[in-house]
């Protein structure tokens, strides 16, 4: 069964610094797979941003650093802690799905286009099989290099398209919950 | 000085099967920069995808894995070949970058959403600087997991702006290579 893997779901991202947000209810659909694979003993496996970076609020002396409440860790449950986009590059997060022969992730939290994106990718390319699920993630409007903004919705919608089919099967919280609720043939 | 690295510029991305692409002139700008890097006698490193998925026009037997004539690597040149998304996954490029104290990389190639942002961001996670030439790479249309079809120009701006600031600076090729002729001072 796969692993739901559950990344910087961190109170900081809710400063405005990061502009509109789009997925409002994303956090409450996170609580709800949680949930799902808590009480199935499925395996959960948390990702934390500890930032280096000298004005994020997410760096680990910050109260932004905190897991919001609807992500926080049971006891028990692993957390790697990265300090990069990618939950693959510096953490031990590789070797850990490995020797617990965990192949497949469904990958939800925060945001879509920076750190969840690079750790699908890479979690696709190193071989794992990968669900997104669209109404579990977010993200906020940016700004082209040209001066363009793009909405909230816009970024999200595009980059889940980039990923679609190339690196994973997008879905929604409903779907997921739906596909693991079945009875077994 | 950056390294020109230059991702799948590769005969089997003119076939029909992908879509509408954008960027039509991509090619003549990734030529452009090739010249220049070539006069300067600065890296250049060619990357080519050898996929292993049946129905791909990228697989190694097909003529559709040749480069194009815009980005045929000359003798002397190093190229490494991959079978996933990313550059730097079951390849040597990491640790042939790090060997020639290559620091810092000017992409550019095929596909702006697939290979190259894959790239991208694996680059700027493992620490080298990237900038990014937005007109000498171009990607294409692709639909949403919602059946939705984002044109290749959508799919471009905005792959484009998630990237920039993260993990690269986009620039165009007129922008680099002022850059690279400009007079020490």
């Amino acid at each position: 069964m796969a692993a739901l893997l559950v990344i910087d779901v961190q109170k900081g991202l809710d400063e405005p610094v990061w502009g509109q947000r789009n997925n409002p209810g994303a956090e409450a659909n996170m609580a709800r797979l949680l949930a799902e694979w808590r009480c199935r003993e499925l395996p959960v496996i948390h990702v934390r941003h500890c930032s280096v970076n000298p004005s994020s609020p997410l760096r680990p002396e910050l109260p932004g650093n905190a897991y919001k409440p609807e992500a926080q860790p049971l006891p028990g449950e692993i957390e790697f802690t990265k300090t990069v986009n990618s939950a693959f590059i510096g953490t031990g997060l590789e070797d850990y799905l490995r020797s617990h022969h965990i192949a497949a992730l469904v990958v939800v939290g925060l945001t879509t286009d920076h750190c969840v994106s690079t750790s699908v990718r890479m979690a696709a390319n190193l071989g794992f099989e990968v669900a997104l699920v669209a109404d579990a993630t977010a993200t906020f409007e940016r700004r082209g290099h040209d001066g363009t903004l793009y909405s909230a919705d816009d970024m999200h919608a595009i980059n889940l398209a980039s990923l679609n089919g190339e690196f994973c099967t997008v879905r929604s919280t409903q779907q997921v919950i739906d596909a693991i609720t079945a009875p077994a043939a």
